[in-house]
């Protein structure tokens, strides 16, 4: 964990001395009075925390940047995939600072997939704030669902570059499209990959299919190679430096 | 698994029927007599198998791709990370199609991590096996251990384009200086990071540092990354499609 999530209140107030961070803190990163850490506000602004008190609250003072992280506008929609699946594709693209993933039941999802604990009980927010924290960064993305790829497509702004990757009907390699954008739209089918309905609803979207070369990857193998290739497009992306770097 | 790697002699003789793969093809896939399967011959051919008979051996008759898959002429080397870590990064460098890996003992890995059963007892096999299966590919990366990075970086051919990943020193987005390549090297740190011998050993082998954006990324997600990247300006990545595609 580089950096700790926070909420405003907490910022001023701290938390307890059983919450979890304040244990990862104590017990994992050997915090002392004095120690200072990086903290931030959920989708707000990061800062520098010099450590004021462990008990009976883990408070603290805070530097803030003076800029807030950008967000990187990317948005990821992926067929709904097995629970352990969508777990590293949750941490994973929180990590890469995507700003949204739209998860749909495509046709040859698994229904039993919707079902999973980790979308009932509010398990897929842990992978999700992991991979925020992982990267230092204050943005986690906002996950949505949708039950099928038209009603997706209709959720998300497709003014931009729209990326679907299917070898089957793939233009040509992502890798050598690759271009500056603004803002833009990954696609992703299911481990079973897309039917033809659905590959006709991306095409009638703007969607151009890519392939990311002849070795067939695992979904979230795949989420994190295309979306290196495409964020590597934006400026923001070029631009940035770690937080005190 | 989308492909079964056997031997050579496996191609003519088959494998026994309480061969794991041939409980994986009966169980998991539901072959039937007729039904038909890819198969490797490890680094060598693919082919696709017709089940000739089940017991007491799992027989097929193979028909061999006229031209065999082009092996990616990139090497990653790497600290020496947990084992944990170790695994997903063979599993997904031999998904990629890169054809070495190196680990070597960083001046910032832990030095238990060699001693591990995943090197003692070669279960880093599995894996890399598994990786090359998934992405249907008979091309399994060559692994190799040295106890330094100068020592590494003599383990390699240099002629290419050497990239190292690190934030801190690094002269800009390897997304942006991503180009067209016949070969290289990309070379990661362990989980902590370079140390300042090391950054200077990689100056004076060839290697220019990158960054892949602010976000702080795991050893196994930058290494998805930044293959990625540098795979996408390879040609023989670009003009690849998939067996039988």
């Amino acid at each position: 964990m580089n950096l700790v999530l926070i909420t405003e209140s907490e910022a001023v107030e701290g938390f307890a001395a059983d919450d979890p961070r304040a244990q990862h803190l104590r017990e994992t990163v050997g915090v002392r009075l004095g120690s200072t850490f990086h903290v931030g506000i959920d989708n707000q602004r990061r800062g520098l925390a010099t450590l004021a008190s462990l008990e009976p609250t883990l408070r603290f003072t805070v530097q803030w940047e003076a800029v807030p992280q950008t967000r990187l506008p990317l948005t990821v929609i992926v067929g709904l995939p097995r629970p352990q699946t969508a777990k590293k594709l949750l941490h994973d693209l929180a990590s890469l600072g995507v700003d949204r993933i739209v998860f749909f039941e495509a046709e040859k999802s698994d229904p039993s997939y919707a079902q999973s604990s980790l979308w009932r009980d509010d398990e897929w927010r842990e992978p999700l704030r992991k991979g925020a924290e992982q990267a230092c960064s204050a943005h986690v993305p906002s996950v949505r669902h949708q039950p099928e790829l038209v009603s997706a497509l209709r959720d998300i702004d497709r003014q931009g570059w729209n990326v679907s990757l299917d070898p089957y009907v793939a233009s040509g390699p992502l890798g050598a499209a690759a271009k500056n954008f603004s803002g833009g739209c990954l696609a992703l089918g299911p481990e079973r990959g897309w039917s033809d309905a659905e590959r006709q609803a991306l095409a009638d979207a703007g969607f151009t299919a890519y392939h990311l070369g002849d070795r067939i990857l695992r979904v979230e193998t795949a989420a994190v190679a295309g979306a290196s290739l495409m964020l590597a497009g934006l400026g923001v992306w070029q631009e940035h430096r770690p937080l005190g770097g």
